[in-house]
């Protein structure tokens, strides 16, 4: 299906189209209401604005009952037959993880869902078991007026990968996070691997987790904010676990963990690389 | 007078001349009873141990009551005969600030004693009074047990300068502040000079400020922390004030702050270095 | 037409087109004697093959004939008819820069040709009068062994260019040139927008020059070498003109040039970025 | 002796002491004419204003016939018995040495003398038979003209050593090296020890060895230059042997070698200093 298409859907089945992509009624509900788009830029930032400014802690929850557990593969087949077979390919490397890992991540999707009240939600394209792990250990020590922002932030990243998915024409390839970073291992000589890392917000003089993620095999994490979410005017902070990053090499570091604060002015793309090594570090405004 | 003169001193004199040294009469209690000293080292570290493990909160406030308040010349004449002379040569520097400097000092030290109860207390030693107004708007953000902590240090580092004047072969030159810093402006090629820097420490998941101060010419604080005291193995943070700096240079940069997390294990010296341009920086363990 | 219908071209047609690519008798005969080609890759990679091994001085030479003096416009219309379209497109950009530069890069063209004995040969696509002024400025240095291999580098790419417009399921995306770099001005927090660099190579303990250029407006040198040709292994230098850089700004600096030694041991892809600023700069190995 | 008293000597004793420290005619005829020295600055000062300005070829390779062959013992008992307590002295670290470097370091010191017709000269105070061994291996590679100039400035800083010990009120404490360097290696934490560094000068534009040496265990070179000896304003460069620097720690580095070109424009400190990782590197102009 094309944009073209999907525009001209009957109401029932742009809807029925729309919950595939996220249960959330106010979403869906807001979506139609502003069809037909003028073209695929318009449908995504809509699917943002909408998520971000009309849409509130309800109806986050909502959208996130429509999720199966991640990791509970029985649950997944018997649940959400819509969404099946897109849920189980963005959740499919969790099978190659090993067994330690799975019980885990299963236990700390309990813990998760005993802590907030809602299953943990985060955009699994590409995550193996081990850093989704990784991502729950890390989200699981926010306070719950601040890991509702981070879930939501998650559900609107599958929101728009299962759009994406859905109308062929449209396409994040050119949206890049407005925020990026890079870690470079100049010990090595290579990109910093599995590094646990997290955006904070500066909110009244508080840093304000806005997500999480784990770097790469490039060093880089593709997703840290959805694609066509900018980020207002404010400082902001990227805080790297180093701490976590030595130890599974079995080495000493000098920094349990490093903080970089910087500020936003503007919707220009902002690259904030580290170059990293157990004695030193070196951070820069890249391009 | 040397260490041994003053080992020798009658009690009387010894009591009058440590009170000259600080007020707080735990603290020259305890010092009277350790006496006499073996050696200059141990006599700097009796100051040090009597002070932040044998005093208490009262004693510390005792120590802050035996100050003219920085700047207030009138009551520094008056009060204090004893420890004038060494009071007015430490504050000196004041005089040859500007009236608008100097009235907002004045505007300062008020609202500090009214928030904290008591007086500024800070080694002024080669501070000018911009330079103590920099502090002082550092440390009135300081919630009050905080504040005391920092303030306890600060009478310390008086402390010991005093008994360095007293005691002719009493000298801290061999004892390095145990952490310190050094900022290089790589834009301009000189030190990064008036860029204010507060020490933390983590207790409880929590950055506690232990000191701050402001880089001289050389881009070095030299009394970051007092002579001969180690901090206890842990995380500590140096936290720079970039955005004021750039602020006074007119000049824009891409960093509110500068944070450097750092772990102590030992009572080896530690060198946190920071090289600086507006949209770059590196930090490295120097030596 | 597409490889296939080149592949199937009679020998005569598919000599033209090759010799609107390169004049060179040697390099054209080599590569139909490899037709037809399998693959896009394998074309590319033939082709740097035989003018890298199989040509020698007086077939690069042959070549450089074929080419229309830079920016001389008169005889770029009368002399060559066959190329001039494209030879016309490529050298577009000169028509934008200003008189002086023009004249300027005139008198060098004439001085090189003067020295070498055969014109400025340089793969133009996208640069300026200026950027290519700064290249002849850099390259007339040379001395004539090492300019022959610089000039026939330049033809290389040229060639390739050219070889990507005649045939349109060849394409050079996906080949990334072996050694790539990239200028950050962490002062500005911009890319090094127009800084002349060379890449030299060790031979029997002397730096010899494989190639020079000017980085965009995004810091880089796309076409620093020829796609397909990876280099072998060996020590290489990047040299990068900071003196002439700071100048351009009316700015001082510490560092007349940079220079980057560093060792290449494979055909892995070599990223050699710098961080600059007048009084210090980083350098790692990147991804 | 104080410098009075020098000063005051006859003319023959005083020709004496100064052939103790430098057996050339011409630097000690010059010296005589130069005296009484006002003060141990101007003595210092005269020294080296002499030792390059007035002397020459010949006077340098005369004042290398008063050293004893470093490391060849039974001729340092048997030849130069004025100066025999002091060069034992200078030369005392090499008796710790182990069998291998001491061979080696012979062999070197024949194969030295039969490259350039003297003996090699190095100023050995608190070097090791290993830090000489690395010395004289680079030093060896120079051509005849330039190793002149690196030996004439060591017999210069052995000069002053001398003039140190002999007139008890000069001192070249607070004479630092005009250039200065430091290697932190940000892998592991602690200063970089052993890196053979050579300094060189931009003449004609080619770089001229001015002298060369190792870092000691606190990454530094205290006397790469000589004290009192100032650059003329030019082009330096050092360059950091890091090819054999990672092959004695068995490690792979991605730099053979790390060389910073600088520009010298007066008669201020300047320091250099290296922040070094295997995969990347930082340089500044540091304080």
């Amino acid at each position: 299906m094309n944009l073209k298409e999907f525009n001209n859907l009957p109401l029932q089945d742009a809807t029925t189209e729309l919950e595939k992509c996220c249960v959330s009624k106010c979403w869906a509900q807001h979506m139609l209401e502003n069809m037909p788009f003028a073209s695929a830029d318009e449908l995504v930032q809509k699917t943002a604005d909408i998520w971000y400014q009309q849409c509130r802690e309800l109806d986050w929850q909502a959208a996130f009952e429509g999720h199966p557990k991640i990791g509970d593969i029985t649950s997944l087949k018997e649940k959400f037959s819509n969404t099946k077979n897109w849920a189980t390919n963005e959740q499919s490397n969790i099978t190659e993880a090993d067994d330690a890992v799975l019980k885990a991540l299963a236990k700390a999707n309990d813990d998760y869902l005993n802590k907030f009240g809602y299953i943990f939600i985060v955009s699994a394209s590409g995550k193996s078991a081990k850093e989704m792990l990784s991502i729950i250990n890390a989200r699981i020590k926010n306070n719950k007026e601040d890991e509702l922002h981070v879930a939501m932030g998650e559900q609107h990243k599958i929101t728009v990968i299962r759009l994406v998915k859905l109308i062929d024409d449209v396409s994040t390839a050119d949206l890049r996070s407005h925020i990026t970073t890079h870690v470079l291992d100049t010990t090595t000589g290579i990109p910093g691997k599995g590094l646990q890392i997290s955006l904070n917000e500066l909110t009244d003089s508080v840093w304000k987790p806005i997500t999480a993620g784990i770097t790469n095999n490039d060093g880089r994490i593709v997703d840290l904010l959805p694609p066509g979410k900018n980020l207002k005017a404010g400082s902001y902070q990227l805080l790297f676990n180093t701490a976590n990053y030595y130890k599974e090499q079995q080495q000493e570091g000098f920094y349990p963990e490093v903080s970089i604060q910087f500020i936003v002015t503007n919707h220009d793309h902002y690259h904030v690389p580290l170059l990293l090594n157990p004695y030193g570090y070196t951070t820069y405004r890249g391009s």
